[in-house]
């Protein structure tokens, strides 16, 4: 994806030094561009916690090439996977709630223990954490290929008016490594030229909305507007939306959904108002061992510092304001489960399905085997 | 209510110069408070247009001394009737959704022709405002007399524990003359010693949940938490939330609720959890005229700036930083419509009842002639 008419991804190895990593801090967006070495698994760890990068995909791909980092610092011989298990605990506790995270980590950790000595785990792990972000963007960009359909179909039916996409959070390329999730079928009609505008939640208490969503539609062109969390339900009412889209930060296999706090309000009025609402998702974010969304999926609780200052540019300067009386309390829960009956339909890389067990059963029959 | 200790009512005669009037400026609660004097109409037009001055009751009792204001600028004889007559139209032109404004204005205005003179049209329009404005602060007394019944009956079924209140925006003293709508029921309890907690939505965009009902609430020691406009559907989720009071800008005869945007989101996930949610007013917001609040309520549009800025306190001082990308475009509706359907009832002056027509004119039979 472009920023600025140059080509991005969100995570990369910086050029001629593949011992460093480069991200891009997303706590500065839509402000300033700001490009972040990662030298230390300390750094790496810091960069998710601290939410330099979000975004499930995203957090997956950088904790994996942390593992990498993990063996670079690590010494030869047992104190060395010593240090990268350490490591891999130190990773996996940043975020609780997005299942990519332990999957990925996993699958770079498996890999590299068949490692003989430093400079093999070494390799297998850098080898295996860009294995898995490439399937990422790929599977990134199948969606936009299945989701767009959608689209189409409604644009049709319009006559060729804009179709009206609400979409709450970020979960856009800056979530992933490229084309995003719940906005790749929107990119992908866009570059077909089916005319597209997007309605965006501003999504408090971080703003990913409207910092990052509208950052990243605004630098590809796509027409949009940014809306308070407040308003989508009284949009769907007056049929202002045609078509809700968002992430997944992990689906059970039941088709139930955490993603950002709010989502499960837009969902109720989309439900409410008979708007489509589709769930866009790698395969990566289904939790194949859990069903029930509600009781199983841990629900991360940040600082109340989130809720209570806000961050934004004034005369040229990031601040933060406070937004409250200073001696009141806040709460801050970073995520809520929307329940699989008020999903219209999940997007995956392997394409569109009920939000049921059966519906992922038939794209992944593979699955059959786990947990019954 | 009391703020430091202090009574305060949100309007007042400035002591020693019934020709000033003395309004708490609310845009700049909870970081300082300021108070304003209101010397001509167009001041008053303006502390409401630019929200000085917020809140259904508050816009009425506002606007009723504003037409007093206008008699004592007024000349006299028939020019002087002219200017009253204008001054009423700017007054009713600031904003348009709650009713209150219209009907105390009107009854000021009536009452005012009946004076021969300047002096007599000056002395009918403050002693009717005056009126007005004294029945508003008992009806709000006694939206709490009847709502704390709900509190108390949750109360003895929690075996004592805190009930849990949520409440969206500002309907609390701040909006009214005194004790307020939604939150007079809340200090009702507090005072009868019935242990209460209120969920306060921040109420983006303008945040008066944040920055009005969280400082309200601290000002006379009730437990309170702020939270996002996103979180409530989680907490309701979670059996955390015990009833929804909010207040309405107006009120269909049929109940549908017109109120701060994003109140019917709430409606939703109360009635998809079971959580009982009520709307508390005063009869002056209920609009007889109409029944089908979606169609025939018209609803604020507002600045794009209160979506893309937001104020706050840094280092002690109150500023606005930009949220969004500078070129991204937003929209700013401010309020929407509540379906009667999904309100549990409605608490007026006059006691409890179904939001619906027959529920309210059981509270007001006097309205039956008004409208087949």
């Amino acid at each position: 994806m472009e920023i600025n008419g140059k080509h991005y991804r969100t995570i990369w190895l910086k050029e001629n030094d593949p011992t460093t990593i480069q991200i891009i801090d997303q706590r500065f967006l839509p402000h300033e561009l700001v490009i972040e070495d990662l030298r230390s698994v300390d750094e790496f760890a810091a960069a998710i916690k601290e939410m330099h990068v979000r975004g499930a995909p995203l957090i997956g791909g950088t904790a994996s090439l942390g593992l990498y980092m993990a063996c670079l610092e690590a010494p030869e011989g047992e104190a060395g996977m010593e240090h990268i298990s350490q490591s891999l605990a130190q990773l996996r506790s940043t975020r609780p709630t997005a299942v990519d995270l332990f999957s990925w980590t996993d699958r770079v950790f498996q890999s590299l223990q068949k490692g003989q000595n430093k400079a093999e785990r070494t390799a297998l792990a850098l080898e295996t954490a860009l294995e898995i972000i490439e399937e990422s963007a790929e599977h990134c960009r199948l969606i936009g290929v299945h989701g767009v359909d959608l689209i189409k179909t409604i644009s049709e039916k319009k006559g060729g008016a804009p179709v009206n996409v609400l979409t709450h959070c970020n979960a856009g390329w800056i979530a992933c490594i490229d084309y995003g999730t719940a906005t790749s079928p929107v990119y992908a009609a866009h570059e077909a030229g089916i005319p597209v505008h997007v309605w965006v939640d501003e999504t408090r208490p971080r703003n990913q909305g409207a910092r990052l969503t509208a950052y990243e539609l605004g630098q590809h062109g796509v027409p949009h507007t940014v809306i308070v969390d407040n308003l989508g339900g009284h949009l769907m009412q007056h049929g202002m939306v045609d078509i809700v889209f968002v992430g997944s930060d992990r689906t059970t296999r039941a088709g139930d959904v955490a993603n950002k706090i709010g989502t499960y309000l837009k969902a109720l009025a989309a439900h409410d108002n008979k708007v489509p609402f589709y769930v866009t998702l790698p395969h990566s974010t289904i939790d194949w061992n859990i069903r029930d969304g509600l009781k199983e999926i841990p629900i991360e609780e940040r600082g109340s510092e989130e809720v209570k200052f806000i961050q934004g540019q004034h005369e040229g300067k990031i601040k933060q304001v406070l937004l409250t009386p200073e001696s009141s309390p806040a709460i801050n829960y970073g995520f809520d489960v929307t329940p699989a009956k008020y999903v219209s339909g999940l997007i995956t890389e392997r394409g569109i399905c009920p939000a049921s067990e059966e519906g992922l059963l038939k794209l992944y029959p593979e699955q059959q085997a786990v947990l019954k």
